[in-house]
């Protein structure tokens, strides 16, 4: 079973200049899923995690898998004006201008032990914004744990303070 | 444990008039999620289910824990352009205008038995729309399934040719 098997290379989307790694055929397969979500977990050698923070929106996924899976609670990761309570935002830059994201202000309580997941770790723009939330609200990152990493993009750099695996590295 | 101490009600969002009801209390509580998830799975009595289909993207969170739950297959449906590979669309009203969600060609196949997952049934223009995609395909509805139902707005009369569950009714 490899799960690389399962991803698929979409050339030009949405850019043209981008190869797109589409994961819905992993997420379409029970089978390779779980064998994803087992390499994401293994990856954490036993450390006990409190909460589970997934980006929107494909962080979502695997995201909840994975709090399920370590017991913990899930903390949704959204773009501006989408969750409903009160909320705490962080910027990131994007090729042309600036985004943000934001995250309930009691989802995380400090001290807190806290996996960041998202499906892949590219510029790492948004991996550093949702370490940044994690952090004003007192969290401990314990680990930030992508599907796929593009290397080229050199993300991790922007999050070299904090453990990084990925489960394939392009 | 009762599931609905886990919903929080927002009145105003994210509109004035709007009584929100906020379930990431429930998603970032490991034993209530779990006891959510229990009932929605219980409610198919057994049933075999090949494909989960969660429309984006409050029903990504408990469509793909059944998913996980039921040994099935995990389909997102989305908000146009976001899905990479070939998609087919349905449209379905907004309170001004009309909006449409799209499905992967591949990601339901003749015959399959699906479940379709949503957290809220409300005015039921969703939950139509993500059938019409799924029979497109030729897929057979098992269940539309829910974590709330909004009931005053009269939702189910928009898919009532197809079983339908809802773990809280309001």
């Amino acid at each position: 079973m490899k799960i690389e098997n399962y991803i698929r290379d979409i050339q030009g989307f949405p850019k043209k200049e981008i190869l797109f790694k589409d994961i819905t055929p992993l997420l379409n397969d029970a089978i390779a899923r779980k064998e994803a979500l087992s390499i994401l977990v293994g990856s954490l050698n036993g450390q006990n995690i409190d909460k589970v923070v997934g980006a929107e929106s494909r962080g979502f996924f695997f995201g909840i898998l994975l709090a399920q899976e370590l017991n913990a609670g899930f903390v949704p990761v959204r773009k501006p004006k989408k969750l409903p309570y009160e909320i705490i935002s962080a910027s990131y830059e994007l090729e042309y201008g600036i985004d943000s994201l934001e995250m309930h202000t009691d989802a995380i309580k400090k001290g807190d032990r806290v996996l960041i997941h998202d499906d892949v770790l590219a510029t790492g723009g948004t991996a550093k914004a949702v370490c940044e939330l994690v952090e004003k609200l007192g969290g401990e990152i314990v680990q930030c744990n992508f599907l796929m990493e593009l290397s080229f993009l050199n993300g991790r750099e922007k999050i070299k303070e904090h453990p990084i695996f990925a489960a394939i590295t392009y």
